[in-house]
């Protein structure tokens, strides 16, 4: 049985990847009375007297709701919330699993960003946080920010975010490895969600050589037809105001970051990078170009998003912690200092003995990375 | 210690009464590969090409919402919805372990009529039913309705009709006791969501002569300032056109139906009703008329909210069974037949040897009440 049959047939006996579990017994009359009524009303009341206790008497305190409108799954593209609910069922089970954090799919039956925008607001009370997921570019950067002034939780799209986190933890293995500085060049190729909040985090970081490209080529002054996100990258990015393709922007480029496409990247563009190269090539399942290609074309470091290769970006070390840390303090949003500490938290647990070029990033079950992150993300509350 | 205080020293222990756990382990990369990304993107697929397929592959197919505006909540009034949420995860938790279904809570920060039936469409692609809780009448009768139109699953009023099932599974054996039958005058004295329904369900049952009262008197064609649904309810009850107050309606009566406020029947109004009097008396937690006084002025069989006395009327031997059921056929709706098989149903688990004043209604702990009225429902479905 291939993995998609076991999947599929695992998937029919699960009949849904989680369950909804009670925390006591209710054996008698008496349990029914001190988890129901009368006793209920006790905690009803404190929280109407301060909603703040809510994070001590109910599920909100340890509660996420995974929001998604179906419209960009995985690789599947715009399937619709109902198919989207074995991912977001998915993602649960992740953050229980990584980070003990109860999480709750909620997949929207719209894909307009109003009414996502204030259906999200609307079932906020009994989550302490939000984590936007599979929701398209632009309109998921218009939602999360307009999310995050609306309400007093985190809102969180980890598809930007949590991406970024775990790419920035492996590019400061990688300076670290190679001996290369924030003065690195790098080449950002995707210019989607994931790519612009990879950008903005290298950025953030200290970078100060960053390119992005999609596929018609680098983004600059002459590039017609960016969305506004798109375009605010202009301003922090690709400040010479360089033209042209992949090609150009690569070559002598230190660092390539790929969420793109198969095959997106050739050796040739490899060999015309700097020594030392690095490429994180994140196309799934299939990488822009192969580790033992990139490897042969010169690439010193190579990550993909596959884990039968070195160096998996895989967002299960970020997004638990994360939640789990924000949680903790309350926090009211995921901050840029936060994204930051999680991901130098991340890049410690790798030990200068460990640090390879085949380890760079701590490996999906590495059982220190949720507290590792809860408590970089706790400290910067 | 007292009730009040074990179940607010409970409630901070608990931290919420419900946790979202994993029904499988993810202990090895292929784990992952299975529960997530690359396998889970099999039964995405079958959905997105058959959107029934949901209640085979995700938790659709057992997972209620419980969706409170925190209105009308318990005893407590409008205290809104981060203050609901203790009462709507204890709905949850009892409807796990009355049902085995899965539930969870959605407390909506919104009042208005329109905005909760819009969220609660869009929210629904990830349920197999919704439960609507402690919504302030006359709002939830639209709101009710107007989901059980736009959606294809069942939603359902908890308040009114899983009050009304217990009540006419007591009312049936009630009349079983008695050698009473549906030419019995009956008042309900409330006229509220719950005292409609009760109507509603006795009528459909088969009652010919039901009057209805509130704290003004007898709903009547000289009642003044009905609200749509009360005013619906003249067509069906009192077809004499009675006037008066409570003491004319239940003068001569053979059940009086309290769902009021406490103290509102008296030993006299008991006194002035027909031979074998049924008297259910519901307010919480202290009834219209206390059982031992009603007993005093010639009540044969009496009925509370309470479990302190005999015959508790307590939904919680109702919607689990209810949901479990229609979550079985994929009804997409609970109709009248299910609703009054259900009643049947409850009322059949009392044998005749079983059968006396002080035992009508099986108690709320009867494991064999939800499966009983689950076989009922489908049996309808």
């Amino acid at each position: 049985m291939d993995i998609a049959e076991e999947a599929l047939a695992a998937h029919a006996d699960w009949k849904g990847k989680l369950a909804f579990d009670p925390k006591m017994d209710i054996a008698t009359r008496h349990d029914l009375a001190v988890a129901y009524t009368p006793g209920v009303a006790e905690p009803c009341k404190v929280i109407a007297e301060n909603p703040e206790a809510a994070y001590e008497y109910t599920i909100k305190g340890n509660t996420v709701a995974v929001v998604s409108d179906g419209s960009a799954v995985l690789g599947l593209g715009n399937i619709g919330p109902a198919a989207a609910m074995p991912v977001m069922e998915g993602k649960a089970v992740l953050f229980k699993r990584f980070g003990d954090v109860d999480a709750f799919p909620i997949c929207l039956d719209t894909q307009d960003t109003e009414e996502i925008i204030e259906t999200v607001i609307r079932i906020a009370p009994a989550f302490g946080g939000i984590n936007l997921e599979d929701i398209a570019a632009p309109r998921c950067f218009e939602i999360e920010a307009r999310l995050n002034d609306a309400l007093d939780i985190p809102v969180f799209h980890d598809d930007q975010h949590g991406t970024a986190i775990v790419v920035l933890s492996g590019i400061i293995n990688a300076l670290r490895l190679t001996g290369k500085d924030t003065t690195a060049r790098v080449v950002v190729n995707g210019a989607g969600s994931a790519g612009i909040a990879i950008a903005k985090l290298l950025l953030s970081y200290g970078f100060e050589n960053v390119t992005m490209c999609d596929i018609r080529g680098i983004l600059s002054s002459a590039y017609e037809g960016m969305n506004d996100a798109q375009r605010a990258m202009l301003a922090v990015t690709n400040l010479d105001d360089a033209q042209g393709t992949l090609v150009d922007a690569m070559a002598g480029a230190d660092i390539v970051i790929g969420v793109s496409a198969p095959g997106a990247i050739t050796g040739e563009m490899v060999a015309s990078m700097a020594d030392d190269a690095i490429v994180f090539a994140m196309a799934n399942p299939t990488p822009e170009i192969f580790p033992d290609e990139a490897k042969a074309a010169g690439a010193r470091v190579v990550g993909t998003g596959r884990s039968d290769f070195p160096n998996q970006v895989n967002n299960v070390v970020a997004f638990p912690g994360i939640f789990k840390g924000a949680l903790q303090a309350r926090a009211e949003r995921i901050t840029e200092p936060m994204k930051l500490a999680a991901a130098r938290a991340l890049a410690a647990l790798v030990s200068d003995e460990e640090l390879c070029e085949d380890f760079i990033m701590p490996d999906p079950f590495d059982p220190r990375a949720a507290d590792a992150v809860a408590a970089a993300v706790r400290a910067e509350a």
